[in-house]
């Protein structure tokens, strides 16, 4: 029999129990945090049409798309027309939850409340050159609230995404912040410098890269993007100047930006969004950082990222986005959302310990096999533990206990029940303490509460 | 703004919240009846290498896979040199769990307990012609038990099946059975009847279509596929005889079979799985049908396949497979498994009105919003009753009451909370019912407990 190559495709992983069980108590904090703010789920198909994705992500973003091949007699015409990747592929694979968001606003409009809240929590396929904690197949979690320009919007969407990490044992002893800009005091900063418009998007691709290449890098690549030397000199000038709380850089950008219409009501909007903001848990995270600007070009407001201490890359992020839907409702409708990064939120509380020693799913115990006369015992008494609320494992075969006993090790299961016919005779069950390999009979009428107090200790 | 085809592809669905609930509340079942039965959950990534999928649905399986594109380089070259179906994509998306377990267990293998018993919800892909409860994404929910010849493995598989169904609502009320078949029957019947083993594949074929075309539907197809008159004759005529009771087919079966080793041996395997079944709630729902084929060509042993009274198709089904697992690993491992098919379990329970009235998740309250001055307290208001414990929403713009009493109808939100200056200067929070009309005045301190209250009544 040929070998297959049975390893997941590149950038794609398996995930055993033990990661799934991971993976799903980070799930559901956040779900339960997010239907606390009055969030609802949503979900969408992985595949979507070509038109729908297309022309979204950028050119880059484009050819990252997963193509889904057509089939058929459709194929067939296309392979012997003339073949070409637009031809013989209709579909793709969903690349983020915002665009299919859009899309849902747009055909369902009558059926959703004049507010819509969602979150939504599926994997993502990117055809990225796979790397530490950038995968092909990765999940997002989002919170978006379509239909308000009022700056509650930002404050919620944050909130609820500071209440998550928090959960999560993200805090004080494990700190995080939340860097916040707003596009018009980016535009505004620009005007002030002398950027001319047509320029004012690449010069914010040279600014975006100011945490990898430091101001020196952020200098040389404005200048070949053909920047004035006047206005590179401005903005360097203004960049070394930030000052330090939260307050403090609201004021000053009030003043240094007197002069442009789109900055002063970016600071205005974002004067909002922080003093509503200090009515919920990302009160103390808050820093204004007037040079963040995120690649994403839908953005039109408020945009936010939040960082780990000693961790470069974003742990999720988000913002305001008021001309997005319109490209497929063809009205204009505002929005606002947050993203957290799974997958780098999970990898974070692996390598910090995060994670809680005990986490609910694994089976309790094992209800081991004597012999074939008590075959219908065990499965009985397996049966009734679990009526009884217990997670119960029955062993299959009637191997030695030894044999047993390991498996119950291997599964990290602690307790294994005897029944051979000695304990059936007197009506007890053994219990088995793998751990400190000590044994009690326990009659069968005590045995769920027995069960439940030592889970309770070990678990303590 | 040309305005884009924003439907979902053919065969594929966008879940709206309270479609996303439902299921979310089917699967919650579904995992906690599997984990209280030692299942552990699997995940597997949606794409998988071609070489993976194809040649394990049979000929028309391999014609449903999606499949999914080569990109860049690869691409372009295959383009050029001679573009094929084979030549130009790689990879394709999940077709079901078995597979993608047969290759997680061949890979994994030394990870892996002796006995690897997983649970798996996810969905899966078929290019399949869609039709009513026929999707092109769906949803499969797997159990499987990796590595032991025992019967107490079906036996264990088919309670946690039978529970699931049970814990839904699914029994006296809406009744279900589980047909019960094996392989070695099914041979020894074609043995006992004179159909060569050549031809077995074949008569199979034509036997499970008798739900569908009847006795003589079924006579006429096993002539045309070759089958002598005597061995159709002789097929038919057992076929009409088969007795009522699980028992008496058993033993019916014993006498007729006893000369077919294969046929004796099925008997046996049948008979442990229906005397160790009796131990748990799959007990009072099992029937022997000597004619169940299922067409799936791996499985080995005992064959299973859930049907709802009134309800054509199946719901569910599974058997013993020892061979497939072998496949990928190059050693034999026993195995067997079961599979409920979530969309046709939504599908009954919506039609029979199945769901609880109240499904968890939504927002409790509506809190509302005043004017500009009052903004801050309403946010923090919402913060408190989410501290609470109560999902809270808080409408985001300072609209006219009615507006936003509308709001929170459309979301099926029965409290408002209203906060105008009045409330706060004495200190209360008006709560409005939004059925009843009523509205009355409750103390900041009190409000939490009297909201559970409420929420409590409504609820019974």
């Amino acid at each position: 029999m040929a070998k297959l190559n049975t390893a997941p495709l590149s950038g794609m992983r398996d995930f055993l129990p033990q990661d799934v069980l991971r993976r799903n108590y980070v799930i559901q904090v956040i779900e339960r945090v997010y239907q606390s703010y009055g969030f609802e789920p949503l979900e969408t198909p992985a595949m979507e049409r070509l038109s729908t994705l297309l022309g979204k992500y950028g050119e880059e973003g484009d050819k990252l798309i997963f193509r889904v091949l057509k089939r058929g007699e459709k194929l067939e015409q296309a392979l012997r027309d003339h073949p070409t990747e637009d031809s013989i592929s209709d579909a793709g694979l969903r690349y983020d939850l915002t665009v299919p968001l859009a899309r849902i606003v747009a055909q369902y409009r009558n059926e959703l409340p004049r507010v819509f809240k969602r979150y939504q929590i599926q994997p993502v396929y990117r055809a990225d050159r796979p790397a530490k904690g950038r995968y092909r197949e990765f999940y997002q979690c989002d919170v978006d609230i379509v239909g308000s320009r009022s700056q509650t919007v930002e404050a919620e969407v944050l909130a609820a995404g500071a209440q998550v990490l928090q959960e999560l044992g993200f805090g004080p002893a494990h700190p995080f912040s939340i860097r916040l800009n707003h596009r018009g005091i980016l535009r505004g900063l620009m005007e002030v410098a002398g950027v001319p418009p047509d320029l004012e998007d690449a010069a914010l691709v040279a600014i975006d890269k100011l945490d990898k290449i430091g101001l020196d890098g952020v200098r040389e690549e404005l200048a070949q993007r053909g920047i004035a030397r006047e206005a590179v000199a401005a903005l360097l000038q203004t960049m070394a100047n930030v000052p330090d709380t939260v307050e403090e850089t609201l004021r000053w950008l009030e003043q240094i930006l007197a002069d442009s219409e789109a900055g002063r009501q970016g600071v205005a909007e974002l004067s909002n969004v922080v003093a509503y903001a200090q009515h919920g848990p990302a009160a103390d995270h808050l820093r204004v950082d007037p040079y963040l600007a995120r690649g994403l070009s839908y953005y039109t407001g408020t945009i936010f990222e939040v960082e780990f201490a000693g961790f470069s890359s974003s742990g999720g992020g988000g913002g305001r986005y008021d001309n997005l839907i319109g490209m497929f409702s063809g009205q204009e409708i505002p929005a606002c959302g947050f993203s957290l990064g799974l997958e780098r939120i999970i990898l974070l509380m692996e390598e910090q310990n995060m994670f809680p020693a005990h986490i609910s799913g694994q089976p309790q115990v094992l209800v081991t096999q004597f012999d074939e006369s008590t075959v219908g015992d065990s499965l009985a008494l397996a049966q009734r533990l679990r009526a009884a609320g217990l997670r119960v494992d029955l062993y299959p075969d009637t191997d030695r206990y030894g044999k047993q006993f390991k498996y119950a090790d291997d599964r990290h299961i602690r307790f294994a029940l005897l029944l051979s016919p000695r304990e059936l005779a007197e009506g007890v069950v053994a219990v088995k303490d793998l751990v400190t390999g000590d044994q009690v009979d326990v009659a069968e009428a005590d045995l769920p509460a027995y069960l439940q107090e030592q889970l309770a200790l070990v678990a303590a």
